[in-house]
């Protein structure tokens, strides 16, 4: 199966040359008049995003958001698998969610000795963030998910954020209302 | 206090220009040479974003990530205020999370004809995010702060979805670290 640049860019309402732009940037993908072979743009976006690399995550804080995650986040279709989570609550130390371990944060240094960790999914308080990425990076973790709504910083170059900024996300939708309002 | 265009956008990694470009979008702040009054620049950010008009929300889903929300997102700092939350799980209807109420949904329609809503957050399965969406619209509600991770759409134009998007996140995340890699 095919799909033409023109019917990519209609879906995602932009231009098919800015599909092509974008394309071009990471190589040669398709051919002039034929379109993309659906198969292979999947599977060389997939590489693209690292998808085919098996990240290993660990999600630090198995509190309500944590467990959010373990239990319906599709970790392996965007080529993460989920290894444990850790806390400091001795009421869910030794339990399972969703078939993973909750290991006594006590744990983390030994456990990262011993585990190849790719991503931590940081699912803690506010006011233990800095503290906690401050003490993984030390430990050697260089990628964070971080859903704290605090911005981490870290004077190490290697160290990747990615924040899930639901309250931007939340402003947002509230600037959007605000300004259809003076339609209603 | 006031604050140059230079220094807030040292801060935020862009150019002074972009931010006098961005600022001017949406009138006439601050003065050539003197930089931004900081408190009246909060207040007039605040009213293009719409914090100052104590939107009303609720939350349809209170597992894990709704229960999550409810104890921990700051709501009022970005001019919502939360109600309510609705379920169908019996165990939780009628308890309180963080003060909020827990309907049971069944009692939705009901609530809505008696009750100003701006938004609704949804913290519900996926395999039911469409079909509650729809019936949410029906009954009038305009704005979803949606956490399903599916792309969710209505026929109706002034329906507004603002989507929390996890996967995009990690998947930024994957494309980050497998990009470094060339590096170590």
């Amino acid at each position: 199966m095919r799909v033409s640049s023109r019917a990519l860019g209609d879906e995602m309402g932009i231009t098919a040359s800015q599909i092509r732009q974008d394309f071009s940037c990471f190589g040669e993908f398709g051919q002039q008049g034929y379109g993309y072979h659906v198969k292979e743009l999947l599977t060389e976006i997939g590489r693209i995003l690292g998808v085919d690399q098996n990240h290993r995550i660990i999600i630090i804080g198995a509190g309500h958001l944590g467990h959010a995650l373990l239990q319906n986040f599709p970790f392996s279709q965007t080529g993460f698998a989920v290894d444990a989570a850790f806390d400091i609550s001795p009421d869910i130390i030794g339990s399972y969610i969703n078939g993973k371990p909750v290991y006594a944060m006590s744990e983390i240094e030994n456990y990262l000795k011993e585990n190849i960790v790719d991503v931590v999914a940081l699912t803690i308080p506010q006011s233990v963030a800095q503290e906690t990425a401050n003490q993984l990076i030390s430990l050697g973790v260089r990628g964070f998910w971080n859903f704290t709504n605090l911005e981490l910083t870290s004077a190490n170059p290697d160290v990747i954020f990615e924040n899930i900024h639901f309250a931007d996300s939340l402003l947002t939708l509230s600037y959007r209302i605000a300004h259809k309002s003076a339609r209603d």
